[in-house]
């Protein structure tokens, strides 16, 4: 299904790490005690064996025979005094060294073990939803490190994050045909994360055809999606809850959306009855594809676009003393890295500061951060500064993540980054 | 409407607190000049020149003359300089000494004034809610301090948790029947947070007449409540959302709720397609009304009331290997004070452990807390240490508080007291 590792030489050096090629690493069919082995240092089993899903670089005995293990391996991770840990992808060059993938000493990490893996996923959403468009496989959550899997509908969307997931494609491909059978499955291989693995950008159809914008049925609408074209795997299925939320809010309201993509905000709240709704986006064909969703729920005739930098757009609003009834920014990270913490932080409370000022008596505000550096308190923090800087007097409605189909790992509170707040302003 | 003031003698020492009478508050009639000053301690003005709707005690100049104010008094409170902050109720005798009304120094407490603020409430619930069932004033999200208002359709429950609230629930009343005309009032003052006031317990209808179950509508079946003898104000708005999420999980599924109460999770589970519930109390009198409203949404030969206390039934049953596909456990807060918060964690940790063992393969738990003084972080944490000594992997589907009619005030992010967690379990 691949086309070899031809493609792999082309990033051998990527954000600092050394990429290696994968040809060393033990077959898909090895059985457990193949596996080579990785001792942690004395001590720091600890966490592990409570069921955390990673070990750091710092806790990992990095003797020789570690080092020259190949990134992207599968390893038995053992205690120092020997004890099984569990079975995990390793990777000697970043801070998170292994993903444990099971704690049964008899797996096989194949084809089979992808397969029931992907398997319960699917019988976990199919119990969350109606309709087959949802993420499918959320990374460590759903027991599969670094790997996502979006659905839409029999199109399947796959994004590797790790070099190992990466070197096991063609398994877990073999794994979702086996399981969903889909007409077509995309590679969306061009996140940020790859980066710091070393791995390059990829975006590839894998099986079958994908051409034009692929229909994706949400919250009883109708959206299209870019599948190799757009912003991540080409839709947010996160915000779903967050839009139905924020739409039945805007019944016969004036709403503007800024940042609105292709539409799931926007075209929802005008789909539920909003008297009329302004997109903004920067980018013309997110805008083309949000007005197509737009005519396809009938309900063009109440949705204006307006192709403009969001942020710009919107302090430009504020001086000129406009008023909406319902304002909806839900734009892109602005914290990017720790070290844009404080600038990012001070940015989603002026955007929350204007936003609040655009924002008529008596209206609503959804503001929303998807920046994984940017823990929830101090999103709310944040919030909470602009609309007090705005002089508006305000309560919260809703404070939300992203929808049941990206659930959390119990030990990895960190990974909920996605933040939805609806506030009703005075 | 009110029966004078004579009841206000029987608590004249509650809780360490002594309590006053309030015959020489200001009328409510009184322009906001008539209206004694306080001064806050110099540099202590920011908090509330920033929105914050409170003052604590050691931030005011405690001089003889605030020492004189009777508990329950508003007042104008000025920073050191004497730059008016705003309008709020004083007691000289809690942490919280000051609670803000308004940052008008125009603005008259009155009913006119309470009637705006039930009005704005209103206004926002009518937006989220088809049909009238919903807290209707949470407090100071709804900027009306310690004063709480359910709704019932035309039966209202209101709780005065400070002594200014409570010298004003005539003004409250006239308020009410301005907005809404209610057919009946029931005050259901036997709040813990009325004892640290200094205030005494006290249930009477002050309108109409209330007798027997009042129905309540919620999630599309109808429930009953108890708004003379039941918990708190006789229904728990604050967990439609997450009985909702948790109840569609249900369908086809055996489902065991423990803490049932009146059943707002058990018998929508039921009503909502569960193969089978079971009602775990220790209360007879709620159980019998769960069973009612079971009856009435035709469920009841799927639904069994088990009277027993709940933790102990639900070691019983692990103990005895039991399983079930659903299990809800929503119990009474366990952290009642800070002091609690080390025992209280604990048994949230050994509740979840126990519930998860009980929870089958491929099944779903719901775990809450309502304690607030215990944080959402501090739950996720014992929580995901319960599910793990059960030896279970999981992750979690949502993780939510109350719904969007008990608002969070943005500067009082610790008064999101409401905590539920669902799980998947493998």
């Amino acid at each position: 299904m691949r086309g070899g590792n031809a493609r792999r030489t082309v990033a051998s050096r990527r954000g600092g790490v050394i990429f290696r090629p994968m040809t060393d690493i033990a077959p898909a069919s090895a059985s457990a005690k193949d596996y080579p082995v990785l001792r942690l240092q004395a001590g720091r089993h600890k966490r592990a064996q409570h069921g955390h899903p990673w070990v750091y670089s710092n806790e990992v005995q990095m003797d020789t025979a570690a080092k020259a293990l190949p990134a992207g391996s599968i390893v038995r991770v053992l205690d120092a005094g020997g004890g099984f840990l569990g079975l995990a992808t390793f990777n000697p060059h970043t801070l998170i060294a292994c993903r444990f993938l099971s704690r049964d000493p008899a797996v096989r990490v194949d084809a089979g073990f992808f397969a029931a893996r992907i398997r319960r996923a699917l019988e976990i959403r199919e119990r969350l939803f109606d309709r087959p468009f949802y993420r499918l496989v959320h990374a460590e959550s759903d027991g599969l490190p670094a790997l996502i899997v979006d659905r839409y509908g029999d199109t399947v969307v796959v994004q590797a994050n790790t070099v190992a997931m990466d070197a096991r494609l063609p398994e877990i491909l073999e794994a979702l045909d086996t399981v969903l059978a889909p007409r077509a499955i995309v590679l969306r291989n061009d996140s940020a994360a790859r980066s710091y693995e070393g791995l390059p950008e990829e975006v590839r159809v894998a099986k079958g055809e994908v051409s034009g914008l692929i229909p994706v049925e949400e919250n009883g609408a109708t959206f299209f999606a870019d599948l190799s074209g757009g912003q991540k795997t080409g839709w947010f299925f996160d915000q779903r809850d967050n839009r139905s939320f924020i739409a039945n809010l805007c019944r016969g309201r004036r709403t503007i959306d800024f940042y609105t993509y292709t539409g799931g905000f926007g075209v929802l709240a005008a789909a539920r009855g909003a008297a009329h709704v302004t997109l903004v986006d920067r980018s013309q064909a997110a805008l083309d594809i949000a007005l197509k969703a737009a005519a396809a729920n009938g309900c063009a005739d109440r949705v204006e676009a307006r192709k403009a930098d969001a942020f710009h757009e919107l302090e430009k609003l504020v001086a000129e003393g406009q008023r909406w009834e319902v304002v909806i920014c839900d734009p892109p990270a602005f914290v990017k890295s720790r070290k844009d913490l404080a600038v990012g932080s001070r940015a989603y409370r002026k955007m929350t500061k204007a936003a609040a000022r655009l924002t008529a008596p008596g209206g609503m505000l959804l503001v929303a951060s998807c920046s994984h550096n940017m823990e929830p308190p101090l999103f709310h923090q944040e919030v909470a500064r602009g609309v007090a800087e705005a002089g508006r007097d305000s309560r919260i409605l809703r404070f939300a993540g992203a929808g049941p189909d990206h659930p959390v790992h119990p030990l990895l509170p960190e990974t909920q980054y996605l933040k939805a707040m609806v506030l009703a302003l005075d």
